[in-house]
């Protein structure tokens, strides 16, 4: 195994991460598409746009060169935003053998054809075995895994040694990671917890209390996992660290973009307006179009992302949109269920 | 339907579901033991020990005779702490015909039988049918329901029609009311979550993160879930509103004792002295007492409420308690699912 890892690109996870591997004792590519904050990382030891406040290893160093950021790298980490993932696996084509422990760790469909992020990259990247890419995801805001508060992350692949060979490159004492056969669950989850967390944001914004966010984040969970069974994910991953773990974490966090934006549009701010203030990517936005048109292609029940739709692209008052998922709801819990087992006799 | 309810007793759970009661357009007697209390609550209109800033519904007047409040109630609703929830229905025996709705919402165990409340109740009042007794949990703090917060709770009872009638007394705009047949389910999860935020309170005390906490989260709704099924409880109960929507509330809003608790023992503090400054029962510490008798009886591996324990009784460190939980953990997440789905082929 080389120990150089090379993590793509210099946002807020990424540069967390490579803090994780560094600290593992690997030697870190931290790619950048600007030279400016290659040079600035470089020289000011800081990542100043996304974690301004933490001095990096002494391990990791940056570079707006692809090439240089994966020679040599037995270890190559995915964090592009989903809707770049393409743009920048197929730009790896030809620096990569197929050799690598390839990892991604990107929450978010790609937008126009809604596929999962291992998929856009199996399709960019034919030199490597499909079965032995790697989801990663779970709890994880960026701004505490830098520092080193304990965090919990799930590696997921189809291949049990290549979920084996990433949890053994990033694993460390407060930084543990589990492995997951389900990539399916993981990626869904994953991407689909940030709809959540905008709702619990706006329900937030709206002043509804934390009785009723439970509320929105417990009829959620159900919602994306419905989805996600539809699309051959284990629904026990959404009963663990990738999903209400992740979803907690996602609707409860002041770290949280999802829940900030939403808060935002919970207090009357509009869409544009809350995302120019924010400076980063909330995948929230563009994966409630994901799961609207999911919803309708596996014929699945998703009256939160519905909900939510209607708020981000079509104008409904927020304090409308979530009284109608309050009031609307089923009157028996267990209904979705209750063929199968849980029902009266 | 008689339009009187009776509420036993005046905490800030009874005052709050008093309130509901009162806002549907029923009578309501609070019962409470003190006479100082109850001639309190119906000079000032306010329950000042437990809910000092609200002005109370003028259709409740409290009582601190039993027969009083509960003669001619068609709805009686029980909110007891456990320990006393066998004397109060003891003392009802001789009161009740037995054709009166029977709500509990109490959340905890019988702390020297480890019985569940409708057991308990059960075997109290033998006038009643014990399939009709019903079980109210779910994500609901007392102090956001008195100011009509969007609430949303589950009622639970093996018969669907006495679950629909307690429906009926409850629901309204702001407090929804869903029915579920999975009694043990819904009240073992509604004692335990207690568990989980305690350690939930211990890990923020410690200023571990919301990474942290939700990971704690996960594994204790895992943990909660296993001890469930072994008692007879249907899974996807702890997916919904008294399983997970109960924890999130419970382990993230800062109206719950559980948390405040462990939070203080977190910070340092011991456990008498932050139970005597909190002026209210603390479930979370006798279950945990429960939760560890429950996993040797049933042959559950409990190991949050084990660190727990140990913290609470044994005077172990809290930091080395969350250390261990984090560290020791498996390191396949799906492990306890694998022999039936999701491993690797």
């Amino acid at each position: 195994m080389s120990s150089k890892a090379a993590v793509l690109v210099a946002g807020s996870w990424g540069t967390a991460l490579a803090s994780v591997l560094a600290a593992n004792g690997h030697r870190v590519s931290l790619w950048s598409r600007s030279r400016e904050q290659a040079e600035e990382i470089n020289r000011e030891r800081v990542n100043k746009r996304y974690l301004p406040n933490v001095r990096l290893h002494e391990s990791i160093r940056a570079t707006d060169s692809l090439a240089e950021a994966v020679e040599g790298a037995g270890f190559v980490l995915l964090v592009a935003p989903s809707s770049a993932m393409r743009e920048v696996a197929s730009r790896l084509k030809p620096l990569l053998t197929g050799d690598e422990c390839l990892v991604h760790a990107t929450k978010g469909f790609e937008p126009e054809t809604l596929k999962r992020m291992t998929d856009v990259i199996a399709e960019e990247l034919p030199q490597f075995d499909p079965r032995r890419l790697v989801a990663l995801s779970g709890p994880s805001h960026a701004e505490e895994v830098i520092v080193r508060c304990p965090t919990t992350v799930v590696v997921a692949s189809r291949s049990r040694q290549a979920a084996e060979e990433a949890q053994d490159w990033l694993i460390n004492s407060t930084f543990r990671v589990y492995t997951n056969p389900d990539v399916v669950g993981v990626e869904v989850a994953g991407a689909l917890k940030n709809i959540i967390a905008l709702g619990a944001g706006l329900s937030d914004g709206l002043g509804f209390g934390d009785n009723a966010k439970a509320a929105l984040l417990t009829r959620g969970l159900a919602e994306i996992s419905r989805l996600g069974q539809a699309m051959g994910a284990q629904p026990q991953t959404f009963a663990g660290l990738a999903g209400v773990g992740d979803l907690v974490v996602t609707c409860t966090s002041r770290h949280s973009r999802n829940w900030r934006a939403g808060y935002g549009i919970g207090q009357g701010k509009k869409l544009d307006d809350v995302l120019s203030e924010m400076n980063m990517v909330v995948e929230g936005v563009k994966t409630t179009r994901a799961a609207k048109s999911l919803a309708a292609r596996y014929g699945v029940h998703m009256p939160i992302a519905e909900q939510l739709y209607e708020v981000l692209f079509n104008g409904k008052p927020p304090k409308a949109a979530v009284e109608d998922l309050m009031g609307r709801g089923r009157t028996h819990e267990m209904e979705e269920v209750a063929r199968s087992s849980g029902s009266w006799s």
